[in-house]
């Protein structure tokens, strides 16, 4: 534990100075990161290109080396990604309540830096940087544990971030980099309670789910985004063929990709025809219910174990449901508190599944595809979370912050 | 696991009931229980003698019998504290941000239930009445786990919240107890994640040690209140003795009592000496620095350990600082983030503690003492937390919630 403990302590030593720095000390060793990645992107080009040559001889898929890899646009686009991040608003200092009380006492609490956050990765080397700047521009200590496949990549990385925390007079121990490789570590970050704040994991299912099994430390992250569209009677049909063809095929490997649709079973046959037919000849798999078949020949029938899927591919379970009741019910047993969307032009309707159902994210008439920080107006996001504690929904450097209250009198003291 | 396990999935079951309750029907579930316990008052009573006369054959501290035991008064201040929470504002619903984009979309964060509460605690059979109306009125289920000396009123309190919930239409899982005794179950609790939202132990600090250690389920509580007041050379004298003398005497067995008094190494020496005569005059035990002890001739030399130690008694450790820049080191050092108090009437000195001491609650010119949620004017309170994640300092109503986003949208899809 040793290491890990060493590091979260140099961390928290820093929490002071990140919690009195200025906007303008923060976004400068944001954008001085920036510039030091552009100017030494050649030498990050060449690090990256020894990371995927290592990656290939050890074997890695192609979907990996995708991730992994860097070219000229890529580079670009992390620094381009560090200075949105430094045009951010500061949400550190933010007083968001204010009250006072009979004997004159004055209330208010104001948004103070979270501490010590440790982020879990895998092999793209961008979330380096965009994790790194996001904590910091919330006033917070971070420790990255990147992939090893991304070593090399990292390691400039992280003497870029480096860089800015240096021109900008912040302590270096503000960014810091976990030695990748020995999985303990990572089991260490996971048990550090009391040092290391809160851990995001970023990547597939399997990483966040053994962070969330172990971890002592709270972690705010989402394991599957099975997110349903339900399309009622009412719907406007060509609003509601945009929608889930959007919702399910704009990106399929999204978290906010719709996985399932529900149709009303009292909507028109012609509009449940059209719905099925949009997916199927958008070269999207159909898996449905006896009702969803007798729709379309092309449609298969779906398994029990199809309803609990998140394909994160062009498929799609599709199932008739008993109006927004039913399509409630359906999401209650199947869903996972991600994003839901209800198509309808009715507005009780509507607004009934918007209260009724439990996720993160519930929208009416529009994309599921909509869940992201970005599309929010966050300007980035460092996860979706869809836990009950603390933030919900994308996380931006708001969700990177916590309150303390400052209470200011004149003598008082209590009876 | 699997009774913990059943419990908590029979309180989720309940949860689309109670998110779903209005503010009438939840406050009427908690009035008609605070009837039902004024109206059993005979049988809790006899209950919770017979709870009393079994510890004191099995030998439990008088402290222990006090907070276990049950008079007419006790009664009817845990009726009238039911009777308090339901008339406490609702958060559920609440629109906690209103915003929206350039493509139209509708954005709407709102307060909801935070889910599936554990409530871990020792003999006050009080807790169990106060913490199902919290959770409830917040809209939760609530798993709760007394210590085993109170098992007999527990019984009764657990029934008369079951006819405040039977009478309001809500479901009976919403308030459930863990049979008391096997200590298993409470690890069990502490490892219920996913299924048990967050836990809140209330109790002695081995209980909170315990549940901190162990937990998997996120954790809101506070180990230490290990709390300073700081007298700056600027301060008013007689404004400094009397939020000296309340913070340390007022109470000393409570967690926001000061433990450490420091005084500006630059104040006037009739005020320090007046400082430490106040608090020797009420006989409080002083542990001071070699500078302290030179002040009196009563007070005893400090410890090294007298500095992290939370004495809950009429000890204080005092020291002398170098200002509020040593105040705040000092506090950075042996502090506990939760309530940190500076008197001074040099407004500058004041803001900069404010600012730059990370604890829950900060205070300028006023007593320690007053970190309770009652105090802050939340009406009631089920702990103060010090964690830095989701709440900090007193935890009521608004901390037993959390938010969803609601979108609305005219047909929006995503390019």
């Amino acid at each position: 534990m040793s290491l890990i403990h060493d590091m979260a302590r140099a961390g928290r030593a820093a929490l002071p100075a990140l919690a009195a720095a200025t906007t303008a000390q923060k976004a400068e060793a944001i954008r001085v990161a920036a510039a030091a990645i552009r100017a030494r992107s050649a030498e990050l080009l060449a690090a990256n290109a020894a990371d995927v040559a290592a990656g290939q001889a050890a074997g890695l898929s192609a979907a990996l080396v995708d991730r992994l890899a860097l070219d000229g646009a890529r580079v670009e686009g992390i620094a381009a990604g560090l200075d949105t991040v430094a045009g951010l608003t500061d949400p550190v200092g933010e007083v968001i309540a204010r009250w006072s009380r009979p004997n004159g006492l004055q209330f208010e609490r104001v948004r103070v830096p979270l501490g010590v956050i440790g982020i879990i990765y895998e092999s793209r080397p961008g979330v380096t940087a965009d994790a790194a700047a996001l904590c910091l521009m919330a006033g917070n200590a971070c420790l990255l544990r990147g992939g090893s496949e991304a070593a090399r990549s990292n390691a400039v990385l992280l003497d870029c971030m480096a860089q800015g925390l240096g021109a900008a007079g912040l302590p270096a121990a503000a960014v810091q980099m976990v030695p990748a490789g020995d999985r303990a570590l990572v089991g260490d970050m996971l048990g550090a309670h009391g040092l290391i704040d809160v851990i995001i994991p970023r990547g597939g299912k399997g990483l966040v789910a053994r962070v969330q099994a172990e971890a002592k430390v709270p972690v705010l992250a989402h394991l599957d985004g099975i997110n349903h569209v339900y399309v009622d009677a009412s719907a406007d049909p060509d609003q509601a063929v945009a929608i889930v063809v959007n919702s399910k095929l704009r990106r399929t490997a999204v978290c906010g990709a719709m996985e399932t649709l529900l149709i009303d079973a009292a909507a028109p046959v012609a509009l449940k025809r059209r719905l099925v037919a949009a997916l199927l000849d958008d070269d999207c798999e159909v898996r449905g219910s006896a009702a969803v078949q007798a729709l379309d020949a092309r449609v298969v029938a779906a398994r029990p174990e199809d309803w609990d899927t998140e394909y994160l591919d062009a498929i799609a379970s599709v199932a008739e449901v008993a109006g927004v009741e039913g399509a409630i019910a359906h999401i209650a047993a199947h869903g996972s508190q991600h994003t839901e969307s209800v198509v309808a032009q009715d507005e009780a309707v509507a607004e009934h599944f918007l209260a009724r159902v439990d996720a993160a994210i519930v929208l009416h008439n529009a994309s599921t595809q909509f869940a992201d920080g970005g599309e929010f107006g966050f300007g980035a996001e460092i996860g979706i979370a869809t836990g009950r504690l603390h933030a919900r929904g994308p996380v931006a450097l708001e969700g990177l912050t916590i309150f303390k209250t400052i209470v200011r009198g004149t003598g008082q003291v209590r009876p």
